[in-house]
């Protein structure tokens, strides 16, 4: 090593030490003659004093420089109590410039907003920040804590391959054309799922992965083109076993890294009742505002709008003190989302009931509202009518909404539980069905017989963990038995040809004494991001790309020549055999 | 779970015990009514035994079943000394078929050869032999060690970018068209060589990662188009640090996976010595045979043939009783590798020499031989004369092939070593220079000022970790100076457009402060091949292709169809901007 300390180190017993460091100009201050660099490493930084201004001469912000000196307790009223540092400086005798650095494209030090653009495009001066610096660290004790667990629950690594089958049907799959089989090409997998499942038929009965995946799809919502799983697959298991598995996962990591102890067994929530109480899949529970289903109560309205399948409220706490343009901006709020409004009353500070939908209600309608939905003098009650889901997810997002502009979430709280007992099916809207998870996923025992007669009510053996209002990982047991399998098909109006051509290889594994079994897959950069503390998935990927799949720091992707197009193979036709 | 104890830890202290197993029907033996099967599962198997055949009247070969019964000691005379479940039973009391399964392909048990292909068509299958499954796990543990050690010698796990940039000079890439961009493509990496470096500039100083790596080239010599490195890259450190990691990983592998003690440290051979006596940059030392220059011994010579830069030997013990096919066999093989021929004397029993070369020696010449190459009576000698390099690429191929055929290769023993101070550079037979390495690979440091000068002896600063004649792993200190790196690209007559093209962004980053630096990358797919005692990495790879590419298991790579063409924009125009 070029040192033979590192910067954060250094502690009052390293007084009357002699020693190297080698690391980053952070912070410089000039005082009559006598210098005084912060030089941070990883470890941390320390205090080196220049007493000749002379040494220090040349010393600019991010210079790498390797100093030689004396380790010396700061002189008294100069400790520094917020540094672990801060008790000691060095005594500069030699240092070296071991590169310099250009004038910095932002600064590193200090809390100076930077667009996200330059950061990527700076990444490796970004990531010099501390912050961001943090945030890579803790992804990587997560990962090491994660492959810790598994290994202590008996599971085996194993890397699946990520040059795989293409198939027809296979929508926001990247392709990859292969040069020593011109005219065919690779797909890049959207997840292990069809090999985790092989391995189960395998006879390995314990799997995981930290799993690169990829999707080729519009980049909203925090998505990345690639992405990482913790992916897992269990043999001879029912839910309670992957459930278990999953909270000792999480259970852990909370503890080490974010210091928290969950509540273990997490609290459980069907489908149905996420949907009635959040219009949600993956409800928030650190605050209230829940939906009120108002159907019965608005049964014989004369109110047109509220002549509907479904009537639902969520109240807004003060929100009756809103100024016009802001209950305007909530109409096109709705209206962004695809709805046509969001009605609304308000509940004056007398308790009398205000707004443009007030005068439609009945005085017995309005009599009792307040007090139905749970509305104080000075809240908003918005309404949401029409189709069941519908509504219920306007509703949904409403709540968060309001959540957020209220200041009700708890951010310093975790809310972990799982959601159960997903529907197996949801209508295509184009009169046929498609799978809420995928087609493996097998239906809760008592539905095994008959799904197919009630697809609309078929309840999925499915369980997804969520967190603060995130689905941080999904999963289900599995169908194993081809009988079964044919059923799920003919729901999906999945032909027999078109099964064969994405998972034809799986179908013919299952013939050879298949073993139940199930999974999970954990979106590893989303958990990585709550426990860091992040915003955005991109805190903790080391070199993100943005909403269109470009990296501001490679440049990626780019044309290519048609040398290259021809080189690898793009062209080309598939030899006929 | 569906069982309550695997089958593999059934012991006697278990005589008595209700047990519900679950797992594959492996072996079975009818006794006029009673049935005895071995039911498998991944911790072993257990014997179960039916009194009634009714019960197991349907099992057959690899039926997934659930079996409850009683633990029993099996009836004196009946144990099994061999298996950890020898001295038990389970006497049957139900059995329920989980799921069937269709005749086999290959049978599961005993040690019945199988095509490769078969084998990777149904790996499902061929993973749940014994040795196969062995090979997975085995790999999974060295997974997780590799990452114990990793983290305790704080190293940060960062995953890169499996999305990059392609370059035109980027030959072997594959390529990835982006829908969301259509007309650009990014490449699959097939190092993480530029993001590794880059996370040093952002002085991340330790960093490693289980990294998948990608080359679209002919697949001979055991290669896949995806494999794995474990990748590490550190800061601050010169050759001896980066060298101490890699032993302390490689020993705790070795340790904890093949019980052997690595005798660390590591002897260390030049390139040059090990290219002079093994005629190979990865000599294999289990064995001696090692090249004999013979240049200066025939410096007088009249034969023609030795009258050539370079004249060496290598002995062949016994070589003398070869047959005139085996012998003409060596000229096949010689001229399959490229050379002429394998000029060969032979060693009589009585002493005299044999052979179409040994009549064109002088009688002083042929006097001397057999002491100076260290042959016996009958031995053979092999030689081969001309341009240096090529003749000791000859001569050192010609070894390992002695020791294979004379079984001179002890297959019990490990032998590791370090071959350092490999040349910065080689002629590229163009009358220009290649790096031997890559070209941020740096000069020795008695190399640091005039390597330009001298570019055919210049050294580098790098190091390839061997094993039994394998590299298993490489690396080299970087250079971190712009100033060095443009003089080797001057070398290399990498213009500046090039250089921008291929690493701008790497060049822009050394222009802020970067870190002395350098890491090393192992091929982590050789390398638990090794540990599980495999002949190829397709043994310890779940679903490995084919040395064309395809995957007899998916079939991939398919052709795709024109609407995955046009979706996935191959064949769109860049945007001009």
């Amino acid at each position: 090593m070029i040192r033979t300390h590192t910067a954060g180190s250094l502690r009052e017993e390293h007084a009357g030490q002699k020693v190297t460091l080698a690391g980053w100009v952070a912070r410089r201050r000039d005082h009559g003659g006598v210098v005084f660099i912060d030089l941070r490493d990883a470890s941390g930084s320390a205090q080196v004093v220049f007493r000749e201004e002379d040494h220090a001469h040349d010393l600019r912000a991010e210079y790498c420089v390797k100093v030689v000196g004396e380790v010396r307790l700061r002189p008294e009223g100069n400790e520094n109590p917020e540094l672990p540092t801060g008790k000691i400086e060095v005594v500069a005798d030699t240092v070296e410039v071991l590169s310099e650095s250009a004038p910095l494209p932002f600064p590193i030090e200090g809390n100076v907003g930077v667009s996200e653009e330059a950061r990527l495009k700076y990444r490796y001066l970004d990531v010099r920040r501390q912050q961001v610096a943090h945030a890579m660290r803790v992804r990587s004790k997560a990962t090491y804590l994660a492959n810790e667990v598994m290994n202590e629950l008996g599971f085996v690594y194993v890397e699946t391959p990520t040059l795989t089958r293409s198939t027809p049907e296979g929508a926001r799959d990247f392709l990859v054309p292969v040069r020593l089989q011109p005219g065919n090409w690779y797909a890049l997998p959207q997840s292990p799922q069809l090999f985790k499942q092989l391995l189960q038929v395998a006879g390995l009965e314990r799997y995981y992965q930290l799993a690169k995946c990829y999707r080729d799809e519009d980049l909203r919502a925090d998505r990345q083109p690639e992405f990482t799983q913790i992916d897992v697959e269990m043999s001879f298991v029912d839910q309670e076993d992957v459930i278990q598995v999953g909270e000792t996962l999480i259970a852990r990591l909370w503890r080490e890294l974010a210091g928290y102890e969950l509540p273990t067994p997490l609290p459980r929530m069907t489908y149905a009742e996420a949907m009635a109480r959040y219009g949600s899949d993956k409800p928030d529970l650190r605050f209230g505002q829940e939906l009120v289903e108002m159907t019965d109560y608005f049964a014989g309205t004369t109110f047109r709008v509220f002549q509907a399948d479904y009537v639902g409220a969520v109240v807004m706490p003060g929100g009756a003190s809103q100024t016009r343009k802001e209950l305007d901006g909530w109409q096109e709020w709705a209206r962004s989302r695809g709805a046509k409004g969001l009605a609304y009353v308000l509940v004056q500070e007398d308790g009398t009931l205000g707004g443009p939908v007030a005068k439609n209600l009945s005085e017995e309608e309005l009599s009792g509202l307040a007090v139905k939905v749970g509305a104080a003098p000075g809240d908003a009650i918005f309404f949401a009518a029409g189709a069941r889901t519908a509504s219920r997810d306007l509703l949904g997002a409403a709540r968060l909404e309001i959540g957020r502009r209220c200041g009700l979430i708890d951010e310093s709280q975790w809310s972990f539980l799982w959601v159960v007992d997903a529907p197996m099916f949801e209508e295509d809207g184009e009169g046929g069905w498609t799978a809420v998870h995928h087609p493996f996923t097998g239906p809760k025992p008592e539905w095994a017989d008959n799904f197919q007669d009630h697809p609309g009510e078929a309840l999925a053996y499915a369980y997804d963990m969520v967190c603060n209002g995130m689905e941080i990982g999904g999963g289900s047991i599995r169908i194993h038995r081809a009988e079964m399998q044919q059923r799920v098909f003919d729901v999906l109006g999945i032909s027999k040809e078109e099964a064969e051509s994405k998972f034809g290889f799986l179908l013919e594994a299952f013939k050879y004494g298949p073993p139940p079994h199930g999974g999970i897959a954990y979106g590893w950069d989303r958990i990585c991001m709550l426990l860091a503390g992040g915003d955005s998935i991109r805190d903790v990927i080391a070199f993100p790309k943005t909403a269109s799949g470009f990296d501001p720091l490679t440049g990626a992707p780019t044309p290519i020549t048609a040398g290259q197009r021809k080189e690898a193979g793009v062209d080309a036709q598939p030899r006929q055999d």
